[in-house]
């Protein structure tokens, strides 16, 4: 089973509820990133202590490691990794062409990428063995992986990308939702499709109109937060928003701070995903009502305060900036454990906090208020 | 306040209670290690899940990071790191020995150490800054941090070693006893007596006979488990132990397997530290009930036991082996946090049921019992 809600509207903000198999999602939604079959640095019950509705898979990363048979032997995902609330896994479509992109990493592969007509080719980063997907095995594979939101194989292009290149991205991606949709057996999984088209007003119309033909369970707007402006971020979301039903969920990809949610809720964005909380704090950059911190700073030395005053987390609800200093200053991976706790619940939070305005049609008040404080102008 | 109650005997194997200011301790015990003021790789509330009665921390490690000013600025380790149980920290002499030995790790400068009369004048192995610790200043440090158990600066010669300088260790060891005794202020933290003398039987003899002469609260067996044979180990624990009164408590510093914590046990002792479960987690190595495991080994992948199904832990009651084995092989902070738990819990658990096995006078019939499950002849 797969519905989307909508429960009220402050101004373009949208408050509104998705019904799955493995329970509801109050939107908008911050979705916590496991690629690999965990939030990174978290079990399971610490992620479940910072209020998650829903996480994150990656198809590519899962296809690769544990592998479909194992994920078949298991059950799906949910039962490998003991998770009762919904998944949401993206295709791969997007790693298979950015790491295909990056340079080569110490020990592993350079990945490589051939894109044609049936799908795309694609070489391991982890042992340089090559692979086809299409858009069939990867609907196929989320499947097997049981994932309550599936996403389609999509082209990304990269940012900055030329008009005809986006345009083949737009068209082809097109033709494999087609190909997706046709492949789909699985009644209680729902599949988004992907609006692509870079930077360019055209092709954002021109994706979003035919991705809605095709009449999916929700929207997601790809191919942004690759590198471009803010401002061309927010103004190609204006772009395509017009175009999704009222009754789908819209669904910004890979996006973002708290800023970039916060503008996208706005424009009427319902769902979100972002390693940023996650990868910040295992770097000791820690989110909090005043604005970021850098936790390893020598001035947190002597600091019997929480790391935000704020928030109701178990990491500042237990320890001081001190501690946590130290413990990042000794390199001890317990220091990891808590930034991910409280960057994790820092973001549940917002999320919360924006619904509630929402709710109360005080949305705008809510973002000055927020935005005032976390830039540092009260 | 620190005391000692022999509860009952069997053999040589001992049931009893240690009272301190922060509770209660049933021995024989296993105390985690915590050098850093962490127990590595899990939170406070992970580590208190795996039931631990105390835990250790290091003054060299705590000295140097987070440094003393902090954690007299925070009123003590306890304070520091929210930790209300009893903690144990070893004197630092073992590091400071052990460390000069050891080579330059990469971006980490080389730890040297020149010893007199006075003290030991070191250079950390974290800046190459000179320091000296005199026996009256690691009194003074373990006061700041506030351990119940404090353990005087010894002299920790390597292994093999001369007689000579066994000899000298051994008299050193005891004249730094002495300073360390006058210096001590608080009467609520206990001050226990380290007998050295590597592998001679004679030294070994003489240094237990003047520790106990100064009539200590706690006799720690300092200088094994540092590259000897087991049996010289097991041999030179015997030759002491009848020297220790009955009514202290008996310490076998940095010991180690759970056949050499039986075996000890059998012979006496009452307490055990060891880096042992949360170093082999780290790496993958789990201990279960039919002894060690690799978990990262390809026959797991499709594994869906819990690692030990004897087991009682957060791991074992919610995840397989083959999830576990994915998040070692995904290279998943994850998995070091579960592995950590489980090795944590089978080394409490190991000591819950060895003092069953005593209040019960079974404490042989349990050590058969458990090393033929655990050594695979059963
Ligand atoms: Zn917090
Ligand atoms: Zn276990």
């Amino acid at each position: 089973m797969f519905e989307f809600e909508l429960l009220k509207k402050d101004g373009n903000a949208r408050l509104g509820k998705i019904y799955t198999a493995h329970g509801e999602i109050e939107t908008p939604v911050f979705m916590p990133v496991g690629t690999q079959g965990t939030v990174k640095a978290v079990t399971k019950e610490q992620l479940l202590s910072t209020k998650p509705q829903i996480i994150l898979g990656n198809t590519y990363h899962l296809y690769l490691r544990p592998g479909i048979e194992v994920l078949e032997y298991f059950g799906g995902l949910h039962r490998f990794m003991n998770w009762g609330k919904p998944i949401l896994t993206d295709s791969g479509g997007f790693q298979v062409f950015s790491l295909s992109r990056e340079k080569k990493k110490e020990g592993k592969h350079k990945a490589e990428v051939i894109l044609t007509e049936e799908g795309v080719k694609f070489k391991s980063h982890l042992d340089g063995s090559w692979h086809f997907f299409t858009p069939e095995l990867v609907i196929h594979i989320q499947e097997i992986i049981g994932s309550d939101i599936m996403m389609p194989l999509d082209v990304c292009p990269p940012y900055p990308v030329s008009h005809t290149t986006a345009k083949d991205a737009v068209d082809k991606t097109i033709r494999w939702l087609e190909r997706s949709k046709k492949a789909k057996k699985n009644e209680w999984q729902a599949l988004f499709g992907i609006i692509q088209g870079s930077v360019y007003s055209d092709l954002r119309r021109e994706s979003a109109i035919k991705t809605v033909d095709l009449d999916m369970d929700g929207y997601s707007i790809g191919g942004l937060s690759v590198g471009e402006p803010a401002e061309l971020m927010y103004e190609m979301t204006e772009i395509v928003i017009p175009f999704i039903p009222e009754d789908k969920p819209r669904y910004l990809m890979g996006v973002g701070t708290p800023e970039n949610i916060i503008e996208s809720v706005e424009r009427g964005v319902d769902m979100f995903d972002c390693v940023m909380p996650t990868r910040n704090a295992r770097n000791g950059t820690l989110f909090t009502t005043y604005g970021r911190l850098n936790i390893k700073a020598a001035k947190h030395r002597f600091s019997d305060e929480p790391v935000d005053s704020e928030c109701d987390c178990y990491t500042c609800k237990n320890f001081s900036r001190g501690y946590v200093r130290h413990l990042f200053n000794a390199e001890e991976i317990t220091g990891m454990i808590l930034a991910t706790i409280h960057n994790l619940r820092f973001y549940t939070r917002l999320m919360e906090e924006i619904r509630k305005s929402i709710k109360e049609s005080k949305f705008l008040e809510f973002k000055k208020e927020f935005l005032d404080k976390y830039t540092g102008l009260k």
